[in-house]
């Protein structure tokens, strides 16, 4: 039974996250989905840990053998405990490339046992991040290619109060 | 008529935006300078958006066929209304090249009829920032080499209360 | 009349040049795809400067007010010569980037009048090289989707006699 | 005399920093480590000033001809002040580059007399940041390899609080 | 039967290289090492692909369902007929990355069934690159720490016949 | 007596070469030049190692205390023997920064004692570079503002004869 560890903050997920699910399944005979509590680059999450993770659960119903599940302590304790092998990780650009590597041997120096391996995601998705899926929704673009129709659905819901904010301030 | 957008966020203008813009206008009949309402990766702004719209427009009084903008909305909205062909960006650094692919392959996505295209600003103003601009005005320094005279001046002006609170905080 | 210029080596076109061709196509009133006799990076090249010339012709010829010129001496000479505006070159990666960044800064240091711009390809060719093709297709491997009908024909004669020594060389 | 001068935020001081003060103290008669007011990158620090500077001279206590000074103004202009030949920075990664890049330029601008150095940590510290140090004992895991024992007991006492605020957060 | 295969030009074999490859034999049940006519990058090698060969098995000889190939046609093709499930590659550096990602996506490309997976060897391998080595071996130097001890001994004995004609030129 | 040492092959020397030199000399009692016989990237060079030593020694005949040599084995067992405290480097860009990091990390594996630090060329030589240098006299392009006046000289003596053949060839 080989089974990986796939960590973030999925705020929110995003079709790129899919891709690296779907391809990380093909290798593994389990997947775990670990939502962090809270990003480690971006103090504030625009969606709660519970809203994340049943996005993800919403998104994921069809994959067998996936489980997602809340991450409070530190991950590669949880790894351990879990006895995955292996730490998976979606690789897009070089500024990606160095904190993962960073954490990836910091977490290796923490628990030798669990290795870190990346994965690509499909490259029309390379460009997708949830920051800028975020910023576009914000803004009231059409973010449909980018993210799973539940997740547009929820962002139109989150952003519907700040965007008549927005309005009446332009107003005055 | 072609016309071009060269969209940022303007805390403040610099000299290697003025260079950028000067570029750009030589390749272009009209250029739109549009200035975001706020920065996409630094939330809070040193300078409202009517600050940094009167810098900008003092700064490019004398430059023919530019107009500046407020951006409200996203900007493959307001470029395609705008009928512009190209939105202009600055590139400085390798990190700087990673985020501008990922908006532009984005903004390709959504609107495919305006390209991106990327021009250098002047070598000695590659290693200009309004981040490291600000940080040195903050701390007294002299930033009359890298930001044009009236924001020098603007600079001097915000920085002038912390610097008294700075101060008395030393003292205590 | 405004002219732009798209230098390279093209040994041979892929579908990523096509691409920033078509792109530039829309910027300038006139495009000229300049072949330069040898690779600044890699001496030989696999065609030759009139095979690169011919096959770009081929490749572009529903392209109007496009023209393809061999590059004997110095490309800022000769784009001040043509009175073109810009030169355009494609930008794919990082190593790309620096090079490319290199480039520009000299020729600008020797012709001041003439800029450099940087388009990117559509995100489906960024990973196409004109080299990894030609070691696909001296493999035996399908080029197919990444370079055009008529290179595909001119790998396969060129790589037809080099497979033939391969196959006689693994006998031996 | 040659002195230099090695300026961070040091919130907190990690043995990659320990590294490069050592290797920097073998090039120079004198080494001033200078701690800033503030992160340029993040604005508040985990550490107050005092506390920082306090565990940087505890670590430090050992090595002959180190000064561990509070920098309250502009680098360049303390640095001059102290007539040191040559700033000190540690290279660590791709982006880490990019940034130190850019404030070395705009640093020899404002003050042509003062040299930047780069020098590069020990390899097993190359992937450790104060960033993702703090991250881990937030989370309760062992930084005992990353840090020199005054910061594993500093980070222990910092994080009681947190974590049981945690631990009751998670009962609820 | 989950297999994976390691493809290079292993010119020659490196500890960061043996580091790749027992970490990647954690994650398969079966590893194939395949050995490349000659590096893509550089035409030709040091030694032969029978004397590449020999020293991998030399090296791995202790590691279980781990397989040596050479490798004469395509790697995708060879993958498929093996019916592996991923292709693993070592991740150093910077320039590493953006070759290999270009080379991933291709090879997706060509056979969209085989995933390629990044891993990272150990950090005090990271500075290893056959390359490098070689140029040591070539000045005299000791390469004892970087590479295998069959390795070791390769080296000296290809080098003694260049170090003679060199210290003769050197007299010269 | 602080003694540096910087080695590189100087094929030529260029302004950005001088730049590095000059600003190593204020923070060493003694420089040593060191010309390496052959490039370790581009195995053939332009000048021979006599004519790369004659051209530096002409360009630096002004600055005190330094010295130029002909590196015949490995850099580091030299710089032990002249008893040098660090090895300068210049940096210039990402990919620089790569390589550079390699030599340093392995240099140090073999000869712990001696540490590498890296300098910036002044940024308008950032873009200079001994390939593009000679690239550009090749194609009879003016090298004036990035080569010292006798290396000018020593490239068009150089190119008169392939210049000559290339005319021929273009009137064939």
């Amino acid at each position: 039974m080989r089974a990986a560890i796939y960590p973030g903050s999925f705020d929110p997920v995003t079709n790129g996250h899919l891709d690296v699910i779907q391809r990380a399944g093909t290798l593994f005979d389990k997947l775990i989905v670990a939502v962090a509590m809270n990003d480690q680059k971006h103090k504030s999450t625009l969606f709660s840990i519970d809203e994340r993770i049943r996005l993800l659960q919403e998104t994921c119903a069809h994959i067998p053998n996936l489980r997602v599940v809340r991450l409070d302590g530190l991950l590669v304790d949880f790894a351990k405990e879990e006895k995955v092998l292996a730490i998976v990780r979606g690789l897009r650009a070089v500024s990606d490339f160095e904190f993962e590597f960073q954490m990836a041997l910091m977490n290796r120096k923490m628990e030798p046992t669990v290795e870190t391996i990346f994965m690509m995601p499909k490259e029309e998705y390379t460009y997708i991040s949830s920051r800028i899926v975020k910023e576009i929704a914000r803004l009231g673009g059409n973010v449909e290619l980018f993210v799973p129709d539940c997740v547009v659905q929820a962002l139109a819901k989150k952003f519907s109060v700040s965007v008549g904010i927005n309005l009446s301030a332009a107003e005055g």
